[in-house]
């Protein structure tokens, strides 16, 4: 195991944003990284210390960060964490931070909010060739802060904009993890059923666990607990059950990657719950942030999927479920075409079929007209 | 722990019809119930010995034994266990067996064949009204062994009958085990691809994990290993993945219960997967024995779903996934209506919607005549 274990419970509650609270589950102290262990959850809250780049490459391979918009958040971190070590000029730091970028957009190839991230660090960086190295240091630290305080606005906005779309009785199905952990602030999927709770509105969420990482189980289940929402943890293959007798009124998941005709990836198991969405006449909206949007790719086809371990596959928790040696498959994500999408909402508000030309046109307008309806 | 250990490995192994192999998993012995204990493989084969109608009732309850079919033989002997048991007269053992009926009929509710097989052991009891405690213990006993032998010969049969549906390619999905384990031969879905691996045809398994309790990893995965079929290992999640790319070419599942429509209950999952097969325009087969099969009934929503308790959910292997007092739904099957099931395999033949008529004619005619196409 990488990285430096603080011991039990060093993680930090913040309060934000009306009466919410979030987890503050990724840090900056003292010049290095604080994550939370999302593998030891719920039944451990011990946090990672990364002092090396090699540390956060390993929490983010290793899920003990997980989420497009917390990897993206941890991987900027993890490029003001080689500034801050570097000792020689501001040309040698640049040459650590290309490569720097590099490992960190290999560490997990679907979400393409690792690649904007470490893409926007970088761009920062080589803006400020002529600076000191303190200088380049200091703003490099003040860019990973920008981008943190941003993903937690920007959590709100897509709660607010998403808001909306929850049905008055509000039996909300969601899929893995697009809450507080996966964010920087109230979560992406769950932010609008966190805001639905808060303000009085009839709420109840049927979390999908999530094989093989159990994302909802250990996860969605443990937030929406802390936070006092009605929730009903059910395995994957209950969600076909629960929306034939009538109980699902909508599905939101969050997104690793939306492509140009807004095609998404997500975690392996979305794509089964759209079609079956669909084909029972249910609402199907997926939440993600612009950081997301990856208009150079034409379609999901073109996503890389990441192939895990197959031992994530035939263990649960390091106890074998399956006979030894048999084969497994394990992609850890899959593409939803965006004819099974009701609807995505991002912090720029909702934006409904067809896809493509309103991705264009919210992603290349000025981001003070960005609102796409 | 109900019942008595005979301690690791008492599993016979039994050679028939051709070279197959099954694992003779239920057995009669010395006047006692022998059972292999499902629920510790495929880390311990060790079987289980009932001596007391308690016992069997236990190990259907607790999923020792598990399988529409093989509910069926156990609860055939678990009559046989009450009359070997008794000591008064046949008319206080007809009363015993009546009681001992609803006791095992109870013990699960959504397979009819337990119903059908404790039926039919008390309409024998009841035709032998006056013969002699000893003859009628010892013809429930040979009524047993024949329900074993027509379950095995009833196997094969639909092995046959499926093996004319599997593609040329073979690429074959499966949830839950419907397989040696599930009944006393070759199984019911597992029997066309069995026969399909010896006879030299190309064939390869995409094997549902079926969570909540694993049937899949742990029973389907060991039996088609031992088999030396190829298979690939899933989470239930995967199965929409893997229609997507092309890769599966039929799904096989088994059956609890086939009513008058044709609408069948199964495993949790098997709807899910039923509805996402037909959106991808894959086959959909279901393999059942006419025991399996009960007229009295509709449609599948008359058919009762046996909520078991939510901690097989929150737990796998007695490790805890979720967090503590999460709220959790266990349905243990669902109900895939006729429409989504391109035919029925029964070892009587394959059966083509409509469902109804054909259902009627092959259950109604006598048995010589059963062929229905």
């Amino acid at each position: 195991m990488r990285g430096n274990y603080y011991g039990p419970l060093a993680v930090r509650v913040a309060f934000f944003m009306s009466t919410n609270t979030a987890y503050q589950h990724i840090w900056w102290e003292g010049g290095t990284l604080g994550l939370l262990d999302q593998r030891l959850l719920p039944q451990q809250e011990v946090a990672v210390q990364c002092t090396t780049l090699g540390d956060v490459v390993y929490a983010i391979q290793s899920m003990q960060v997980r989420g497009a918009p917390a990897i993206g958040c941890t991987a900027a971190y993890g490029m003001a964490l080689v500034a801050h070590q570097a000792l020689g000029s501001t040309a040698e730091l640049l040459a650590q931070l290309t490569a720097a970028k590099a490992a960190l957009d290999a560490s997990r190839p679907t979400a393409v909010n690792l690649a904007w991230a470490t893409a926007r660090m970088l761009q920062v960086a080589q803006a400020h060739a002529s600076a000191s190295p303190k200088v380049l240091r200091d703003t490099l630290l003040h860019e990973a802060h920008a981008i943190m305080a941003e993903d937690l606005a920007m959590c709100y906005a897509i709660g607010e904009h998403g808001l909306a779309l929850i049905p008055p009785r509000g039996h909300v199905l969601t899929h893995c993890n697009a809450g507080g952990l996966a964010t920087a602030g109230l979560g992406t999927a769950l932010a609008p059923i966190r805001l639905a709770y808060e303000r009085g509105r009839s709420i109840h969420v049927f979390v999908d666990e999530t094989r093989p990482f159990l994302q909802g189980a250990r996860l969605t289940a443990w937030e929406l607990q802390r936070a006092g929402v009605p929730l009903t943890l059910i395995t994957d293959n209950m969600s076909a059950y629960f929306m034939r007798k009538g109980e699902v009124d909508c599905v939101i998941v969050g997104a690793d990657r939306v492509v140009a005709n807004g095609d998404i990836a997500n975690k392996i198991g979305t794509y089964g719950l759209a079609v079956l969405a669909q084909a029972h006449g249910i609402p199907f909206y997926v939440a993600a942030p612009s950081s997301t949007i990856d208009l150079t790719l034409p379609d999901g086809d073109a996503i890389p999927i990441e192939q895990r371990d197959p031992a994530e596959v035939t263990t649960i928790a390091g106890h074998n479920i399956a006979p030894v040696g048999v084969q497994a498959a394990h992609p850890a994500f899959d593409i939803t075409p965006n004819h099974l999408i009701t609807a995505l909402i991002t912090e720029q508000g909702v934006i409904t079929p067809p896809y493509a030309s309103k991705l264009r046109q919210m992603m290349h307008a000025p981001a003070s007209i960005r609102v796409v309806r």
